[in-house]
């Protein structure tokens, strides 16, 4: 053909695509934020795998379907998806629909742009400062640096490799081997990305150190001392200390003054993960949970677990004002960071990134927080809290439920007995009989779909629940009716 | 307070929420994609950044805002971002709005889920497996593995891991200091990703052997046989080549059947980095490009740049059938991946990434591709292609434009001489001088907004533009306008 010729017309038919996407945005108003977070309706559908894949047709064929085809898929897709949104799904470290914090995620996705030069995404890259600012601001940082990660595992990897190259620079070049054998501590409780970033980043699992935990989860300071000294002992270098805030299962807090102590002593730098536990800094009554997080040298944040802002929101913030980040990471790659701009390319903040093309975490953040204010924040996170304590009071007043420990947070993690086995607490087979209560009850809530809840087996702790409600739509009936429905639904095993 | 108390209603206004979605709905559709894909209105509205930030007040404060404010910020967030699905946008590898993978990215944030397990992603852990199938069918593979990564630059790391992995299993464990040193190799003209993930994963930058490209960009293997043998001479393992089908700038293609074959005879993994070209495989006319793509190992496709799917949309691909993936990144988490699940946990696939929790990223092509086809993309990709003929042909035509090269894809890099300049070539300044033009050029093109297009100096060659067109809402005349306003810009240069 003539070049040219078949260009004449736009590829794709403008008018019909708004049409369809106007009613998929009213299919989503409907099925995903109003029917899915409806009390009366089920939390998810469930159907096996085979029988979801029938229903589903999801092969993909040489020709295109038509809109209203295409529509039943998309209340299919919502349908048979798990509502995360709702007030009863108690299941992961996320949960809760704001409607802000979604309009702002959706507008980010009309936007498309990538956040890496002030060029391509001048809104943004001004917004991530501001908030990255914010965040530093609770962790009690005047200044430093920051950039938002896709997840909390790569904000943690992030930390680790910052701290091998601020230590040892010639690595970057030269690579692990021109390295002496470095080692890193974080408790046996820390989130499972200390031990995936360690082999990733070449220093090796077995270089992980794992400190011992007391039985609430929460590091031992004088442990840690040992653990170094072992490394030491054996030759190894120690650089980096990994602190948890907000343990994946129990909710636990590292003791974090003892711990920067410990660093200080030994020159390491202290990372704090606070994936789960950060968002407690907008508490003015329950921050003192991170005392000492500023003396961090890093911090992973990731506000889309206890605010709500939606997967995902991670911010790894630093304290270095040196350009650290920038000169681990940068590359300088003269097709997207130009020196000869015509504007001042210190905006042009996404060399920082290991990635290449970033979307943009931020203004879903932003926006929530512009609707609620850091007070209204702070209500939802004293919300939270209360949640727990209402549901520990009544966990301990009704019969066969059991606390696996006391929360220091807003993980509730407890057993129930059903009356089967009550008062056969000293038989040799309770704890085995026990541990198969959680997963034969999760089944039943499953298939039922009238509510959604983790559980877990821990150390030599047998499966027992761990349940979370961050989501503010939550109410004390909605609590209620868990505790109701674990009895109702394990009544008679 | 009494536990509980406050607890009675919840911590928010469902209705009224609802009732901001909607508009904030109806302003994303007018701003957003009307507005925003409209030719009688600019790409972008520039602002310094010191003007911009006073614009927008961007502060987080302690006090909510009412609707009608958050409103009109989310007008403005719209206002002064960049319209990456305007029909004038030529500035990155990604560009144009679908509106249907934009509904499939809507629905994805409304349904707020993480991509780790059959329990919390049923819908999302079949469909990721049937897109990453037909993908790999478009490779030639029937059979493999995968995942979609947060970007291309990750998807390539994963690759470099898994191939490290597969060759000394024990590093994950014991780390890089107990491997050899190891090399790997990348044309110059690849990604920065290569470099930064060497540094990443603890192998050093200077164990990257950059390996000569001829002047259209493409690796040359004979070049590559030497690096390898000039590694082996210090004493270095070879393990992994990452060969390029459409490099960032030039939009070259290396020859995979003569780099498979170097590497057949080394016994090296083969990666294609195919994050740009990728796409081209759907095409029947221009699929030769990647001729001998299924003799990679491994693979990574961007469908987010060409196919207009929207940030991020990246999939790592695998040939390999016995789990090495799972092996090589899993770490099996208690809380998660219980063995002990009411369901065939073979489903739940998460535990092959670096992440924890993982966007879900297949949704909006699954979707596109429901709408249009397999044939369907087909003819958008012919039709990029063809875009860039016409403009070839164009530039060729018109005074003053010069090709850097004759295109074998569709990044169509030229300079633009301005009359001024015009029959000086042999003047000692020339070179000097038309290197300023590029910049003086998008300077104006971004205070006026009509539209952009990137420019870059690539090796011993001054700033030049490169100019992309996947957006299939591109028309002939946007192709000449494109070309008028170039000269417009630049007359009087």
């Amino acid at each position: 053909m003539a070049e040219g010729s078949g260009l004449e017309r736009p590829g794709l038919d403008g008018a019909a695509g708004e049409e369809f996407l106007g009613q998929a945005l009213r299919l989503l108003l409907d099925e995903a934020v109003r029917n899915g977070t409806d009390r009366a309706r089920k939390v998810c559908e469930w159907r096996e795998p085979r029988e979801l894949r029938a229903l589903l047709d999801l092969e993909l064929r040489p020709h295109g379907e038509p809109p209203q085809r295409l529509l039943q898929r998309c209340r299919d897709v919502a349908r048979y998806s798990v509502k995360t949104g709702h007030p009863r799904f108690f299941n992961q470290l996320f949960s809760g629909l704001d409607h802000h914090a979604l309009a702002g995620r959706l507008l980010t996705e009309a936007l498309n742009t990538s956040q890496y030069t002030y060029e391509i995404a001048p809104v943004f890259v001004l917004m991530e400062e501001v908030v990255l600012a914010k965040l530093r601001e609770l962790v009690g940082w005047g200044s430093g640096d920051g950039i938002f990660c896709p997840g909390g595992s790569l904000s943690n990897m992030y930390a680790m490799n910052v701290a091998r190259f601020q230590r040892f620079p010639e690595g970057r070049q030269r690579g692990s081997r021109a390295l002496p054998r470095l080692a890193l501590f974080a408790s046996q409780e820390s989130h499972y990305s200390i031990e995936k970033g360690a082999a990733f980043l070449g220093i090796g699992t077995d270089n992980v150190f794992f400190v011992r935990a007391d039985e609430r989860g929460k590091m031992i300071p004088e442990e840690l001392e040992k653990e170094i000294e072992r490394a030491k002992s054996e030759g190894a270098v120690p650089f980096f200390v990994s602190a948890t805030c907000g343990t994946t299962v129990l909710g636990a807090f590292d003791p974090l003054q003892s711990v920067a102590d410990v660093c200080q002593r030994h020159g390491l730098w202290l990372h704090v993960d606070a994936a789960w536990g950060g968002s407690a800094l907008l508490s003015r009554t329950h921050r003192h949970l991170l005392a000492g997080i500023e003396r961090a040298d890093s911090v992973a944040w990731n506000p889309h677990k206890m605010l709500a802002v939606g997967l995902q929101c991670s911010a790894l913030l630093l304290r270095d004002t040196s350009g650290l980040l920038q000169r681990c990471h940068g590359a300088g790659a003269s097709y997207l960071f130009q020196r000869d701009k015509f504007y001042d390319v210190a905006y042009d903040t996404g060399d920082k990134t290991l990635q290449c093309g970033r979307r943009v975490d931020c203004l879903k953040l932003w926006l929530l927080w512009k609707a609620v204010g850091t007070e209204g924040l702070e209500r939802r996170v004293d919300r939270a809290f209360a949640c727990t304590r209402y549901l520990v009071e009544e966990v301990k007043r009704r019969d066969g439920f059991q606390l696996v420990l006391e929360p220091e947070f807003i993980n509730l993690c407890f057993w129930f007995v059903p009356p089967s086995l009550r008062g056969r607490e000293g038989c040799d087979d309770f704890w085995e009989r026990l541990g198969k209560v959680a997963p034969a009850i999760k089944e039943r809530m499953m298939r039922e779909g009238s509510m959604m809840v983790s559980y877990q087996p821990h150390g030599a702790r047998v499966n027992f629940f761990r349940q979370i409600a961050t989501s503010p739509a939550v109410t004390r009936a909605d609590l209620d009716f868990f505790l109701d429905e674990i009895e109702r639904l394990g009544h008679d095993l």
